[in-house]
């Protein structure tokens, strides 16, 4: 088995740019996620154009449903940032490709002390390789079907 | 659902100690662990003696099959050292319990930097969510049934 | 002897609030800090109002150098913003205070990976107690007086 | 002015091995950790045999002191093990040369969470620039002649 991996951005792979003095995207930890996990698992990783989710709109998602549908895996993990995940989510389930899809992200940048992004991309991966196909949230802990799950906002999860 | 750690030590929880200028054993990291990976699955955490999965003997393992046994929830994940992780495995496959029970660990103390450690526990509790009952190692990316795996001591993986 | 260190703010003690998704500030950093430099040294921490240094005004200068004038101590360590620390530099060199006075700050905050935060407040901690009195800006390694240096801004750094 | 930065070993340095399982020396981290010091001030590092301070020998010892006699540099760090810190200081300081040698090191590796080996490096730079020749122990925030102090190995620091 291989994993795909989807990189679309969102907190996870927010970068603070040091001479802006601001956080942005510069390219994605991925890379050196993947190495850091030491995965003996043959991994595919493809970078999408890395936007906040808020910023992301139909083309963007349709450009993300787009690479799920070419992907040779079954098994495919995406990163994305959580405010319009679970309108991405409904546009990957609403297709019902015959692939598991775990979309996944951050509450706290991958560079920031105490962020949750490797323990969240490590859950997504667990699950991807787990769960029978269909496309699922996956954050903090938990997993959810993509029609039964939103986030709240002012506690930060999802529910 | 409710998830159970249960800590054992390993090379996850090793710990530099600055007055003996060496690594062993404090208290578990997995308490910081649990909060950092901003949980919203309810979880209970196990600490059994922490030790080096070297030092491990028959009544080290029963102990953990009996924390398994006694468990109330059927989602499982202990976290182990590496070395012996087969042989644990092997005891707690045998029981045959109806749970779903996820043994890992880390190739990189979790206070270190650079370490897998996130990875795995993350790995871990989305696999013990989402697999039939059984009893399974998953460590960097890969899931082995307990009776299907050995570790190949020279480049540091399970095979 | 007995450091002083003054908190006001500045890219060194940024904090991503997960909830906002954005940079600010919350606590210092620094009682944090402290601690893992082990400083056997007796330190008198005073934290006034953490700011972003293009936020400061005439007020907040006049507050630190008030801080600085009522201080027992003759070593003094400010942490501050890099946009504005020569103008409060200024302030504090124009009142010729019997005291070594060191700014320093971060480019990139002490919570973001690859920080520069910690060593720059080492550097500091040990030219305050080294340098004659007088007020130096210290920042990456290199030592300022107050009206010898400018910031640089489409590089990053002091000169 | 440039400055020397002389690695010679020491918990500093120290390295986690995962195919061992324990810690030992690879590459030293101080390039790394000149990077992410942003260092504008120009620096020559010189790596000498990494070593656990207890197992130096009269031979290192004048390695060491060889290393300064010969740098260009006035101002020099030497990054040591803090066992028998106090050992090599004597025998540079012995030699009375015409430089400011400054001798750091961690109680905690660098790689390892809640390190202080970026602090101390960073005192001992802004040291090493700004006081009179001579040669110096610096390690958390204080400084100390060579032939005014001791270690404490029950506290774990120098008095």
């Amino acid at each position: 088995m291989t994993l795909r991996i989807i990189a679309t951005g969102g907190t996870f792979d927010k970068h603070y740019d040091e001479l802006e003095g601001k956080l942005g995207f510069d390219k994605s930890h991925l890379p050196q996620v993947i190495l850091r996990a030491r995965m003996t698992l043959p991994v595919q990783l493809e970078e999408l154009p890395l936007l906040d989710s808020l910023d992301m709109n139909d083309a963007d998602r349709q450009r993300i449903l787009g690479a799920c549908l070419r992907a040779d895996e079954t098994g495919i993990v995406v990163v994305h940032g959580t405010d319009t995940m679970k309108q991405t989510a409904e546009v990957l389930g609403a297709a019902q490709l015959p692939k598991t899809i775990v979309l996944t992200g951050a509450m706290i940048p991958y560079e920031t002390k105490n962020s949750d992004a490797l323990f969240n991309f490590g859950f997504a991966c667990g699950i991807a390789q787990a769960l029978p196909h269909g496309v699922y949230i996956a954050m903090n802990g938990r997993i959810f079907a993509w029609d039964k799950v939103r986030k709240n906002r002012s506690l930060g999860r999802f529910e």
